[in-house]
């Protein structure tokens, strides 16, 4: 596991842990050992069980985890995903932290496996966003990924994308593309968000490599794929949901982007079942 | 603003920019100006105003930042809620780190506040849980009190709370609030989650300041209430929803307690508008 | 061991290390192996072999550490409390920053003793304060239970107090206890400092779970637990010294704080005496 | 102020206030203004009064703090020391930790002036040790000279001190210190700590700086000087108190180390008294 | 300035100074003031003065600092770069550390400064590689780019580079370019080393966007220029000296990415005369 | 391996990995093991293969590295100087880091031994200076031990050496020494620099232990030697290169500081060689 995921994990422990487990330290003995069982509660998609087991894992490492199933297998209601063993106060200071991280990365696989259900057949990805939650990204991207999405950008640093709020200020579609074809990297590619057809028509012009066709209605998407011609990548984005996303990937757009996978995706009920005690 | 909360910013805004905004270096002089509003695009309460801010802030300390709203007020889609004058690099910068704060918490006071305006009238109040976005935790009860909710404890460090598992583990609700009773620090109460009758009137007996009444439907929960005949404080708790809720509250408990609050808000949908460029 | 205390020893080893132990690296070979004993050189009680420990182990991770007594045993002069046996440059290394935590740690464990001591049999209990050195609170607090003591709140985070300047601000006992019932997570008690009987009075009227009796004479605190009358949990603060504390504890109080538990306890000598070396 | 004591100072602060100052957010408005002045209650030596304003200044960059004493000046019991107006919660936040700096750093400098006063007149040097409070050496040190002692070595890495556990695994006085002065960076003095005239002329004989004269008693330093006769600097070591530290002084030593200097000092009593409140 | 570059001023001003600048402390005034200037003793180009300057702004904020030169300015031995007053103890303690930022960044600018040159007329450009100082990166690449050269990939996250090693894992220049081509974010490009013309043809065929012409000879890349025939972007890569580096430019590629930028540019002589004294 | 190395190795793995290494985890799979070995390209002195052990081991504990020359050895082009077996994604994303650390420590490494040897036979010692890189100076100052040289003062805490800004601020070489021998912790030597043979002869006058001769030429260098007749260690400095060190050696100094060895060392070419691939 990645040293970045690992601070993530001990952060998030120290947030909910700080100067100490009061309950437990009171009732439960330094010494008992427990067992239980990681129980789905509601149907989903798995992505995160690594990163619940680090919670556990950084408490007590000794602990014993079991995964029952792996990252991206889709789970019924009732289904037990893990069991785990170790020293009983660890077990019980950590379950929240773990279920918080499971929870939310099962609710952002899930939501995306519906997504990419919804468009399959046609040629079109998912993509995510840049509307991750603030310093959890790492994980987030990756159960899009688990969950049958693709990854847009990581970040500002690592893909060019002239928004509307960069056009605005330069003035224009031309000039922002021929500015960052002119100092890019040579490594990157340049994406810009259009609008409407006449941007669309000078992107092409002007050699963008993608295009983010920007809140278009089913027929501006259509008109834009063939307007478009195979020059440029195409993304659809803004205001896309399950029940309007098979009608954007019928147009034949490459991409289409669904900040919600990662930004209102609701969590999956899971909870640790304590299913033994004692001095295991 | 406590510096907690200015690190969180800074790490968040470290994940998205990284080695540089590669775009805007691109086609953004670095002396450009630009000024902006905050438009909401959905109906919603605001919180986190002042996060916003702040991630401008640390990219422009010279930057005009203007409230238009106020931290729990509840707002219409097409309301400007700030306006930002600034470096026209850090203003795109800063963005989208500043919109995932402020669409993420205006979606959790936003939630709370169609729960606590679910039970107005009633005794009950609306209080949140642990069940928090790993190490947000402190600006999401924020969000909550702001929606009109009641904050729980804030972690295992400052509340005793005798969940399932560790009644489970002890050998009984009596054994373990006996125990919590004789160690605890004489400033916190004791809470103790019971899923019968029988176990709450052993709470009572042995002398638990607060009850948490997990998962009881709405018969038992006003059989609890008036078995707890106001002797210890009830909490209901567990799959509690907004069509639930006033059918919960109507039952007499003082606090129910909704994970989904944090969990599970939908983010609300807030853009920023480039208005002007120039050296303003 | 917690990730908190492991990283006070790192960085405590770390301001002593820094660049690296100069004599040592001159004069002591890379290979060489030691083994020593720590000896008390007067008597007290013991807290804090396990960080003592750790301050090894950070820089030897295959050095052998054997305690010879436990967390709150009392020892006399000339009693081994534990054996090492390890790199002979870790050794040195650490030996100082360990015996700085060790010295400082039985120190508060054998002053809390002492006045555990002195107030056996009555019902009161010894409390400590938040008058701790900076950043080592965790470990502090602790010393104090293992002497004997019992921890008042941590932190300002995790408890209610009310003090004089909370009281001066706000106009009153009355007004200060009646805001903080208001709004108060309902896992917290309200304590409030009293310096007078009238006082009291008001704060048990208005509803204050616990009273601070601050400064008070032994005649003031008798008269104050008649007051109280099982009411309100008294706690008896200011000035408290070994030779007061039974007449305090006498007048029927249910808590005594002691400040100089963690600011003014005098170091416990203790060193580590080289018993061996070569290839052990 | 140097970075790491901001750094210290911030650690400290988050260490008391974490998630909040739950007291004064209930009960202080967030726009009250205070203003207060610190008050000792017992006499002593200031030292730490910049640590003390950086508390504050931390919490509320606009508050007015005006020292009224200077480091090193001796006070009265009911001097004011200094006067502070600011944001309430920010005075009532910051309290405990600036008092539990003032009170520690006063605490020795208070005592090490004592030792400095009991040797005026002798030719010899109050001299501090490593066994400080751990993270906390850079400010203990400052107190001593503030209080009029000197400063021994830094650290392990700024100094070459051959103590007996280094004899003891290099096998004699002599091995240790040809060993050190061979390889030696060109800048530190040579330093060897000796129990006994025998290991005293060894040292003398191969070179060494200064002898660290260990737990010897009055007639053993005086003739040790007399041996040394200003070929090597002399530094008295063991068991140094207020009651010997003269006659050890008279032996004609250049160097007296004082451990309790740093281990052992009691703290100073001081206190914070809101002065006034409102809009200031 | 942003907050990765302050950090990397601070650690480096920490690791110089330590627990204090013991020389200056024992013969500058605390109050004394000074200034200065930054003097060239060899000619060179401009690169890191804002660094230069953040170093002496951390240790004085009120230090006035007057750049007399511009970023890539070509300055000749003699010329003075900038000014500075502000208080002694912090010229003399940020010094060193600033003049080694300075003195690197300069070194760096002006090798590539010299190869820039060396290409000019060509249509190849000059790019760095990841060949930096750790932890330095972020100020080198921004050097090289001051200097007239170009940015290759920061690092291992913002571009897809398959390098001899990849090829040999996975099985061909062929099998690689089509798995990265396959899975790719669609912003980046795919880069491929390749040794031979039959490599490149692969890598043409499969669709590579660039070739890394890897320790070809002059005949090899003209060979390579013509093979590649604008299809693919070429680079020529390792091995490039000032030497050859124009005859390698005159074959036609795109690209000739240059290691001794970072990794090997030597340091350009500056120093910082003081000027005055006193309380300016 | 003490933690302020790890902590380099670990920010420096971030710096170049960041959010993941894309390339690898495009093509090569989780589980592919491989094995390679380490080849001097050019000849040079080892230093810092255990920093290059540390980048793997970070990555992949369970990786096999197998050093093949030893700290100091002198390598020929040709060299392999360590195997290693593990994850070839781990491999793949430590090599460049790693092989930044060795190659620049070799580099240092090596340079030094050039002057080593171009001093042999004299009394003479080369000594390094605080012109590393900033942040990671203990590195460089052991790869100058490695390679033959002497440390100087780590830092501005650890030594005291009055330059010439110092003694221009305090008024002559008179006044600096004499105020830094009277305040000076006991363990430290003063070192002052001269221009001259007026201020060598002050210097020795006023009681410094170490003079160090600034850009002197041979023939005043000789002169300063007999004046110094053993009084005083005396150090060159400025201006030192291959080609003159020897005559300056042969003057008689003690110690010839070289600033080049750390900011001018030209890196040694190395590269990791994939040897094999598939589950090893």
């Amino acid at each position: 596991m990645e040293q970045l995921v690992r601070t993530i994990v001990a952060e998030a422990l120290s947030e909910d842990i700080g100067s100490g487990d009061i309950t437990s330290e009171l009732v439960v003995p330094a010494e008992a050992m427990a067992e239980g069982r990681f129980l789905a509660k509601e149907a989903g998609v798995l992505s995160g069980l690594d990163i619940c087991e680090e919670c556990f894992s950084q408490l007590d490492d000794a602990c014993v985890f079991e995964a029952l199933c792996s990252e991206g297998d889709a789970f019924t209601a009732g289904t037990d995903l893990a069991r785990i063993r170790g020293r009983a106060r660890a077990l019980l200071a950590a379950e929240r932290t773990a279920l918080n991280f499971l929870q939310r990365l099962c609710g952002i696989a899930t939501l995306t496996r519906q997504f990419s259900e919804a468009v399959r057949g046609t040629g079109a990805q998912i993509v995510d966003t840049r509307k991750t939650t603030p310093r959890l990204r790492v994980l987030e991207k990756r159960a899009v990924k688990v969950g049958g999405g693709h990854n847009h950008r990581f970040a500002l640093y690592d893909g060019i994308l002239l928004k509307d709020n960069h056009i605005e200020l330069v003035g224009g579609v031309k000039a922002a593309v021929a500015a960052a074809r002119a100092g890019r990297p040579h490594t990157l590619k340049v994406e810009v968000e259009v609008t409407n057809l006449e941007q669309l028509v000078e992107a092409i012009e002007v050699g963008a490599d993608i295009v983010m066709l920007d809140n278009m209605s089913i027929e501006e998407l259509s008109e834009a794929v063939k307007v478009a011609a195979g020059q440029v990548i195409t993304e659809a984005s803004g205001g896309v949901g399950l029940e309007t996303v098979a009608a954007i990937a019928a147009t034949g757009v490459d991409l289409i982007s669904v900040g919600a996978l990662t930004h209102s995706a609701p969590a999956i009920d899971i909870s640790l079942e304590i299913t033994g005690v004692g001095a295991l």
